[in-house]
């Protein structure tokens, strides 16, 4: 430790000695502490003359720019005055009392602590979470994409492109309705494989914000919103984030029951519903045509908007997907929303919502608010992957591969039900998971798969009253190899057959 | 256009010729429409046969999957039976009557557009706008970086490291709070560069979104917020988006008066304080101690949180910056914001908070729910140019070149002073601008260099209330290379003088 005693002829007795050796924070603030106290302390009278920087460091054992620092820091706090080409001396008149609480040696003032009012409940959300998060031996609760399978190196080459070309534009403030170049791509594509046209495109951080922006704008607190009596929960949370309520609606075998929605719409004044039509989550079933239309019909006669979350159309199996409500959308009234996180990978946190014109500009507004734009470079990246091919050539790859895993689950189920397990399913024609009648209560089945390190999550996962146990069980088999699914379904049988048995 | 009679010994009168000639939707569509129209006319009959998909293509001279496409539309609509092995006829029971209003013959049925009940008023948000989007010869409105001396190629060698390495763990869904490598760099750089210790780290799509979820967490509709009389507007907006009521707080070259707030406070119940201590946003002084420490106290006695959005305080010339008011918060009352926009360019979206540890998990939820997270390779990309140092090169780079261009500033308009003009300023000690008082009304001053294509905004443009003009205009110098500066400054002084003589 230096001596600070009597340089330049005054005497400096700093107390620096034990703030050095025990405080963790950067050295100069350990100075300015040391000085401060000085100050605050009398030893150093208001007026006084510093020694110089040069002198100070070579006292200290510090470089010059670490004394610059602290007195720099001690000015703007106003302790001292003059530099940084003038000496520095001891303000004349010093700053009130605060910064002493910050003193190491002086008592702490006692200070209450804020105590936090929180405008809304902090409930704990649902949360889509991601395969790798999961330590078990086999996982089948992701509905997501395979992720090992993702042409890393081919996005890598179209976002140094994109950091290539043009950074300073790409890097800039943009339209917050997102990167025309890939507005423009997204367009065409929505239009050749959904049918959509005469649609504003608006993008987002993920299918999340879109519902979050959709909830913000249309509902006010203790409006309600019907949606599948089991569902997509995050897609809950954004509209009670709202303040909305949720009316559940009775599902079965076909989706949405177009009655028991006419029903909840005499009974409440029901302001947006929320469809999951292509591939209903999480039981996997096309709403059939004559739904969708006594669906849509009952929406447009009570002027109800429709939020179709079309979350992933791009692996449909048999013959060609069937087109979004939205893609015949007389009155106007459908908002589409849809992701990348399946087709290329969740934390790309690309989305999109696909809007009648009137809802685009106040969406618009809105999301400049909530977070003023998407990263222009990744727009701009996944725009060169689909004009060079390789968008369209990962799906056609994904769904072979995934087609061929949901054969070889159903397979594998099969073998089960021939023998003698009282499982029962309709083979999905699309999408990622399989919903599972495991004949018994799901949740008691996951629980003993749980203790055989296989995750599988029951239907009482996705239900908005969890008041029955139920018997599904999702199934999320895009993400897994055949060996995985053979090896995680024969645990899972073994761990039906021991709950039948109990 | 092909002939679609006695195809297969049946006639098919498809009414497809105009629909192919004029329809620009897909051909699967088209040939859809057609099918459905024959069976809406009873031209085909329910349980009548279709001819096989082969020869079907063959007549209509499509591909094979274009009429499995449009068969399985039909299929999926309910107007046909059978596929994709077994042979396609037409539905038994038809689908109701809906989908005659796709049908491009048929008269549409006149169809009720919705009409859009908003939950809130589609004001138009304040943007932070970028300085590309600016046609002028000379732009100083952005208050940016200069986004032609980024480093792309550094970060594209970053980004392609972290695309390379554990992708899949990348991609997927991760922690909402942020990517833990990311968070941990930035704390320890937050610690030695801002004193900051003690808090967690919650990353946002830019400062934007942090400033969204503190309105949406701790305010009510109704609650007020004290704000700078002259301020950064997208964090208004960001509370108003909750509800929130702003008051202005009276602002002198100091920045915040504190006898100002402590009046407002008295007045009106408020539940935030937003601050931009270290650079007050527009008019870049540094908050004296003094009032720094009387704010934290009249903070701290209410029990009031203070937002403080340090938003560029990497970019200080002269010796250390002033350490944040976050950086002694015995009371654990500020919510500290920062951003890398400035530090390497707007688009990157990344931000983050940092917060008292009561804080962390109800912010984290809450953002799940917003926008989930943000892109994990993004964030794994900057912590790799942390890492690496070339985060901290490009910061010691700028801050070089931007006080040259600060001096450069300050020399042009020092000529102008001498040449008579009634020119007043206070040099920035750091920050990205110059607040030059012109002497005159500086709205006409703006309309008149406008004229000359030069863009700089007035004071009226940041301030609570525009009811007197005002005599600042904000110049942001940091993106301007010296020659851009000497060329703007030689159009401002020949705009004040042109207004001064009027």
């Amino acid at each position: 430790v230096p001596d600070f005693a009597n340089l330049t002829g005054q005497i400096y007795v700093l107390d620096l000695n034990l703030s050095i050796a025990q405080d963790r924070r950067p050295g100069y603030l350990r100075i300015a502490e040391g000085l401060r106290q000085a100050i605050q302390s009398g030893r150093l009278k208001p007026g006084e003359r510093l020694p110089s920087c040069r002198r100070l460091a070579g006292a200290l054992g510090v470089h010059r720019h670490t004394i610059t620092a602290a007195t720099g820091e001690l000015v703007a706090e106003g302790w001292l005055e003059g530099g940084p080409r003038r000496a520095h001396r001891v303000s004349a008149v010093l700053p009130p009392d605060f910064f002493r609480s910050r003193a190491r040696h002086a008592p702490p003032r006692p200070q209450k602590k804020l105590k936090w009012r929180l405008a809304r409940g902090a409930g704990t959300p649902h949360v889509a979470s991601g395969d790798s998060a999961d330590p078990c031996r086999y996982s089948f609760s992701g509905g997501g994409p395979d992720l090992r399978l993702f042409p890393y190196e081919e996005f890598r080459a179209c976002m140094g492109q994109a950091l290539r070309q043009s950074p300073s534009r790409l890097g800039d403030y943009g339209d917050p309705a997102g990167h025309p170049e890939f507005i423009e791509r997204m367009a065409v594509y929505l239009r050749r494989v959904r049918a959509l046209t005469g649609r504003r495109i608006l993008v987002t951080h993920g299918s999340q914000e879109g519902m979050f922006l959709v909830g913000q704008l249309l509902l006010r607190p203790g409006d309600r919103v019907a949606v599948d009596e089991l569902g997509f929960q995050p897609a809950w949370d954004a509209f009670r984030a709202a303040g909305a309520e949720l009316v559940p609606v009775r599902l079965d075998g076909q989706g949405m029951v177009p009655e028991a929605l006419e029903e909840a719409l005499q009974r409440h004044d029901v302001r947006l519903i929320y469809l999951t039509p292509h591939h209903q989550y999480p039981t996997t079933v096309t709403l059939p045509a004559a739904r969708r239309v006594a669906i849509y019909e009952l929406a447009s006669r009570r002027g109800i908007p429709i939020m179709e979350d079309d979350y992933d159309h791009e692996f449909h199996f048999r013959s060609h997907p069937i087109a979004p409500l939205a893609s015949a959308d007389p009155s106007e009234l459908v908002i589409y929303a849809s992701t990348l996180s399946k087709v290329m990978f969740p934390s790309i946190r690309l989305g999109f919502l696909a809007v009648p014109q009137a809802l685009h500009q106040p969406l618009a507004d809105l999301r400049t608010v909530v977070t003023r734009q998407s990263n222009i470079f990744l727009q701009e990246a996944v725009a060169r992957w689909m004009d060079n091919g390789g968008f369209e050539r990962h799906l056609r790859r994904m769904r072979r591969v995934y087609q061929e895993r949901r054969d070889a689950l159903v397979a594998a189920l099969a073998a089960g039900r021939a023998s003698g397990l009282p499982l029962d399913w309709t083979v999905p024609d699309g999408g990622m998971a399989l919903w599972l009648d495991c004949g018994g209560d799901s949740d008691l089945v996951a629980r003993e798969a749980r203790a055989r390190r296989l995750r599988v999550l029951p239907e009482s996962r996705y239900r908005f009253k969890a008041s029955h146990p139920g018997t599904h069980l999702r199934l999320g088999y895009a993400s897994r190899t055949l060996e995985e699914i053979n090896g995680g379904m024969e645990l899972l049988l073994k761990s039906i057959a021991a709950t039948t048995s109990k």
